[in-house]
Formats: C-alpha cells, sequence, structure tokens
C-alpha cells in the first residue's frame, strides 16, 4: 500500500535526519500529499512544488528554456534538472522529480501514455528512471508515486 | 465525493477560462491533487506550492514575518497572505490556501487539531474563513479540500 511505503520513508528519513522536497509534473501533488500524510512528516518534509506549465519549471526549478526546447518537458534532462531544481531551491538534502504523461490525452509515438521520468538528486549524485507504466490516469499516477518512494529509498540507503 | 466536486470545479474554471494556483500546508499537496486527477486540468491549474515550514511560507510566498511572529503559521492573516502570495507569482486568476492543524499533534487550547483556515483570492478580493473540523488526519485533510473546493466554487459564481 502507498500509505504502508511513504510511512516508511518518513520514518527513515527521520531516523537519518534527512530532509526531501519534492517537483512534480504529472502526479499533481500527489508524492507530497502521501509523504504529510504521516503524521510527523514536517520533520523531513517543508517544500514542495506543483509544476505543471512549462514556464512555472523554469521560472520555480530553474529548468533551462534550452532543455525543455529540446528534449521536451517529459524527458530524461528536464527531469534532473528539476530534482536538481528542488534541492538547490531547498535545504532538503534529497530532491525527487516527476514528469510524465498520465493520460487520457498527451501521448505520441515515442512518448506513448504512462511514459513517467522519475529522479532523485542528492548534493553528490543524480538518479534518473524512465518508467513504462500501464493503466489509467490514477493509476499511472499512483504507481509513479509507488516508483519514486521506492527509489528514494534506495538513494537513502546509499546516503 | 471529493473527485466529482473537482471535476465540476475544474470544468467551471475551463470554460469561464480561468486559471487557479493552489498553497498549501496541513493539506501537503491534497487540493492540487485532486485538481490535477481531472484530465484536461493542465488548462486550469499550472503552479501549486506546499509549503510546511514557516520559512518556505516567507520565501515562496512573501507571507510576511510579522504576521508569522504576530498570528502563527495557522491564522486568517497568514492563510490571506499565501492565497495573495500564490495568486501573484502566478499568472493565475484565483489563489487557494490552506493552513491548519491536521493532527494528531500541534494542537493548543485556542487552536485545537481541526481548526484550519481557508482563503481564495482574486485581484479584487480576498475571502477567509475558519473551519472548526473533527476527524483523524485524513479526515481533517480530506474535509479541508472540499470546503475551499465548495469556496472556489463561490469565488467562481461571483466573477
Amino acid at each position: 500500500m502507498l500509505s504502508e511505503l511513504a510511512e516508511s520513508i518518513v520514518n527513515k528519513l527521520s531516523q537519518r535526519k534527512l530532509i526531501i522536497a519534492t517537483a512534480e509534473s504529472c502526479t499533481g501533488g500527489m508524492l507530497a500529499q502521501y509523504i504529510t500524510s504521516v503524521s510527523g512528516s514536517s520533520d523531513v518534509f517543508e517544500y514542495g512544488v506543483v509544476t505543471y506549465a512549462n514556464r512555472i519549471k523554469e521560472q520555480e526549478l530553474d529548468v533551462s528554456h534550452e532543455s525543455l526546447e529540446a528534449y521536451g518537458a517529459v524527458s530524461e534532462q528536464v527531469c534532473k534538472e528539476m530534482a536538481v531544481g528542488v534541492l538547490n531551491k531547498s535545504d532538503a538534502n534529497i530532491g525527487a522529480s516527476i514528469t510524465g504523461i498520465a493520460g487520457p490525452g498527451g501521448g505520441t509515438p515515442e512518448k506513448p501514455v504512462g511514459t513517467v521520468y522519475i529522479a532523485v538528486a542528492t548534493k553528490e549524485k543524480t538518479v534518473c528512471r524512465r518508467l513504462a507504466l500501464n493503466g489509467d490516469r490514477r493509476k499511472i499516477r499512483e504507481l509513479t508515486v509507488k516508483n519514486i518512494l521506492n527509489l528514494v529509498k534506495e538513494i537513502i540507503d546509499t546516503m
């Protein structure tokens, strides 16, 4: 269950005295919502942003205009820049970002519905994964949150 | 149901060609998540922020340090400043903000768990309401989202 997974991540962050910040596009706040559904999450979470528009990604997360033009909003490059951007804007140790196509519209042959990039940035490194998810809008958003929470867990274990 | 309510708000915003931006504290992204759960919501939603820490409320929403000191984060004054702040930072026509105590911790005699302020700002006016909600953390967060979606609906009808 997503709630239990979020709780285990919040506990892990808390034990390690780490803070996470989030930057979301297609999940629209669902990642932040799951993290903050855990009572006591204010110890590990201070800041999250939902950047639906490209202009907002540039303005709020310092995503470069060139990357958006060259690779599109749903790309490894932009996803990494979002994670680094939200990390730099906050006092967090971990920046987690999501950009993708939750559908039902917006898919293309190269990037069909369900194409989602997730990234986790620390001061040392940024790890990004491309996901190919199946399901309706809700399912794709939930699977995305599950995947990024697991990636955050992995990264914490290397810190 | 919250999903249906969110869908009706998104449709109303879309018909009126209005854009909404959100600033959330205790709901932690739940409002943004419900709005963006509606497909086509990218026409009416570009930007949302989750500001858990006071420092982030100042940095991201221009909430004044004096208001936070004088009234506390859970107050009419700070809630209004959050709504105006997110409106000013975006190209939105409506700024919606939430600050409250979802519990189980954090309550005081003056502001018990379930005390939540919601505000909706337009270029013309800012309307704020104090809610006294009952339930666990999840219930309080859901009731908050329901209340602010209804307030947004009211405000749209006056625009």
